[in-house]
């Protein structure tokens, strides 16, 4: 079963990328390429019956896996990345971290208006990120039809934060 | 031809990220999802008769194609990171921009002595990232088999730069 195999795949970093923190580091499931297929056809697969026109990951881990997933889906892949790293004209979304203040931004002519976006990311946390990031779909006119991550740290509440955008949330590993 | 095609389909940013540099946005080729699917397969193609243990990507734009090239070849990703992201032990190397410096990491347990390393990013400019790259790989006691970017800037004479370390530098589209 995939969700065991990520388990015992991924690595935990402890007090990363601060102390208390426990982290999970994903660059061992990187290091398996059977791993990493199938990864990303069990992403594809838990999709299945959701309308997708297009997956946005999210800067930098989000790139690992969404494009392949983009691709495997046949659909195009819009990157969300942090302030000043896209080139063309953008449009933007702050919000808080624990302290101070993160933005995200995506082009402007990445999406059509009435496009069902699925979201992508390698792990689901607290949901900031995320939240920034389905603002920054529907700021386009596009709207939020998925969330799929390869883990979901659930004791964090994530989801609850996403509900509101849509309850089609997806992991394949969760904590 | 695929050169012609990407060609027509990434678009020229005047000015960024500063006044003089024109940028070559790779994001309309990601909406193009069998655009992706032929790039990532014409990457593979042309390293057909170089031995690869190991697909090395540089952050962030390294990560868009580099770790569904290494799916293709059946080899393991290897993340090269900004300083600062990678949760576990690294080894560093540090090198010049225009202003200043920029540091960039990869885990010291990202490579096995010996093995043979494909560095790929997207693009080809001076090639100060990824003669750091380089380092990095020969420091962990790796090598550097081969390179593989999707565009070159061929002007800005990156080449001559990598060929101390390889001369199995491949691009799909040169300027």
């Amino acid at each position: 079963m995939i969700e065991t195999k990520i388990k015992s795949t991924v690595r935990d970093v402890i007090d990363f990328p601060k102390p208390g923190i426990v982290f999970k580091d994903i660059t061992p499931i990187l290091k398996d390429p059977a791993l990493c297929i199938n990864i990303t056809r069990e992403l594809a697969e838990q999709l299945k019956g959701i309308e997708i026109d297009v997956v946005a990951g999210i800067e930098s881990r989000g790139f690992l896996f969404g494009p392949a997933l983009a691709q495997l889906l046949n659909v195009p892949f819009v990157p969300i990345r942090k302030v000043g790293k896209l080139p063309y004209k953008t449009v933007q979304q702050s919000y808080d971290l624990e302290y101070g203040k993160a933005t995200i931004e995506v082009h402007e002519d990445a999406l059509l208006k009435g496009q069902k976006v699925l979201i992508h990311d390698d792990l689901l946390a607290t949901g900031g990120t995320v939240v920034a990031a389905s603002k920054l779909i529907m700021q386009l006119g596009a709207e939020v039809t998925g969330y799929s991550f390869i883990i979901a740290l659930d004791f964090l509440k994530g989801r609850l934060r996403l509900e509101p955008y849509t309850k089609q949330i997806f992991s394949l590993a969760s904590y």
